[in-house]
């Protein structure tokens, strides 16, 4: 099982139409983002002599992981507005670049390009975890809600030869043993390690790196986070559905696990310190936002999110006839299950966002 | 009506199946593009001090129109290898643009995209009429079959209250009268100058254009080229629909329009002078690609090239339901048509290959 990009589209069941939550996310990055362009963009030789005005006429931004909007705009709208901020009509023009996996529905994004957005825009299909972009080309690296997804479910887990670390009955890790965690553990490390090795070849010296994703306040494996109790109530409905004799077969649930990983933020720095190109310049935990809304309404928006983030993945494996029956009998469990109302009682941090910034450091 | 991007996906009526005789003027431009590379490609400051290794480390290639695939790998492939011959191991990295307009198929164009293709690619969604990358960022441009199309038809064709310029009973200017072919003719030196402005805007000093297009030998507005003859062809097959009392109505097929010129030698060399800011460097006419295939065989090809470059602008304009009926009358009309064989008598020059090279001549 390969991560797949979101649904595409613009119809009910689309990305576009049920990412509100991911965009309050970025809403509420967006503050940390121009402070850290005002504080710490340094672009040394770059923007300060000749060279940057003649040769290198642009200021490059790349949003990986971007889906197909409309949250990709916003993000892009606030860093060059922090940039203009910053760097006045001394100002170049901005190359933005929007990535995702070759399987994300590009062509919605291209149509939902606002117009006369101030930027020259290009599409860049493929997977970062490798190289997207020519060295030193890019100026911000922006990347929200896409680095937990790892780029492959580590094999471990689906060996039912291997009685210890093979995750039957569940898609995640949480309530797992402790050798299903590890492999998904080290499956983020390896992922994440070619991810900033990637960046740091594609990042200019003093260019920044801005990352909003989910993370484990605990640190502790043996507690699961806001998110991952989402996965797993999913993954306790499809069981559901499987026990009943529903068009799910047990052996199915046993051998489908979501690529996705939420990591603790010693986890996380751990892996920059490692990495060794990039300083951590600003952390902050973001509580998750706070729904007003009656549950039912609540449960169905998680639901169509959830929905739009793993659609693919479900009917690639299950068939797609399961679906609608699927994310109608996950609604129903949160509303009932009182696990909704314990989702996330302690109002925990359930997000972190990063900046960081390239060291002067060349790369060997 | 606007121009509409090739038929997308890769069935049967795709642009991508059914372009070979692209792909064989593609081919033969090649040795054109590889020598000029060779010979003309001068990036100066770029390519011969630090500038180019420490800040500027990408040699840029825009394909404008590129449709789907294959065609543009192939033409990118060309270009990757004559400057990789030229300049040997000091060699930049490749950053490739894939452009064509907003409706474009991407999503095709992604997944075909060659893997280990030995650059970095991304798609650009939006007419080349405008800017579309920032200002000295691109070092060759190539187009192939595609500054043939206009941005738009020019008004005053489909104006009934003019009888003078109405374009009654056809497609495309051909047997048209003097004011229709007038109007065409304008609405192209209007497009070709934003073309050429915007890519002296994008195109480093020194830096190379490849442009490859149908054009008319005779240079005379009585006589017509092999390719409007066969759009022509087209047009009285929709005209002979809408006498039958097909579903085609005749009203329908007044005020239907192709937004395409083929333009002569003199036409563009002196639109090219006029913009002042790229000299030609090699001009080639190059003859028609011969078949040996039945005639039959070559009209089915010759009918589902037609129907892949122009089936979106067809049905928006008559309806989807029509196509199919049309392009099978077409096909025979093609085979019946003693004008088949005519259809390039002579065998008259049809396409003509331009390399252009950017003067070292600052824009205001």
């Amino acid at each position: 099982m390969e991560p797949q990009p979101m649904n595409g589209g613009d119809g009910p069941t689309s990305y576009s139409r049920n990412s509100s939550h991911q965009r309050a996310g970025v809403s509420a990055a967006t503050a940390f983002i121009q402070d850290g362009i005002a504080e710490e963009l340094e672009l040394g030789v770059a923007l300060h002599n000749n060279v940057y005005s003649t040769v290198r006429n642009s200021f490059a931004i790349a949003d990986l992981g971007c889906s197909v909007g409309p949250n990709t705009f916003l993000a892009v709208e606030a860093i060059l507005e922090a940039v203009r901020l910053k760097y006045g009509p001394a100002l170049p023009q901005f190359h933005v670049f929007f990535n995702d996996q070759v399987g994300n529905d590009f062509n919605t994004l291209f149509r939902s390009l606002p117009p006369d957005a101030g930027y020259f825009a290009a599409g860049v299909a493929g997977s970062f975890h490798r190289r997207l972009f020519p060295k030193s080309s890019i100026h911000f690296v922006h990347s929200s809600y896409s680095i937990q997804w790892l780029s492959r479910v580590p094999k471990e887990v689906r060996d039912r030869e291997n009685s210890a670390s093979w995750n039957k009955g569940r898609i995640i890790y949480t309530g797992a043993p402790r050798e299903v965690w590890t492999a998904y553990a080290a499956q983020y490390a390896e992922d994440l390690r070619s991810f900033l090795q990637a960046r740091a070849e594609e990042v200019v010296f003093g260019g920044l790196m801005a990352l909003l994703f989910p993370f484990s306040q605990s640190g502790n494996s043996s507690k699961d986070s806001p998110l991952s109790r989402l996965f797993t109530l999913l993954g306790s409905t499809l069981m559901d559905m499987a026990k009943k004799g529903h068009e799910v077969e047990e052996e199915k649930v046993d051998s489908f696990n979501l690529p996705i990983y939420i990591p603790s933020m010693t986890e996380f720095k751990g892996l920059v310190e490692e990495n060794g190109y990039f300083s951590v310049v600003r952390t902050e935990a973001l509580p998750p936002p706070v729904s007003s809304a009656a549950k039912e309404v609540f449960a169905r928006a998680v639901s169509m999110s959830m929905r739009a983030g793993t659609e693919g993945m479900l009917s690639d494996h299950f068939g797609s006839q399961v679906v609608d029956d699927l994310f109608e009998k996950y609604e129903k469990k949160i509303v009932d299950s009182s696990g909704l109302l314990e989702i996330n009682p302690t109002g925990e941090a359930a997000e972190l966002f990063v900046l960081l910034k390239r060291k002067t450091l060349a790369i060997n």
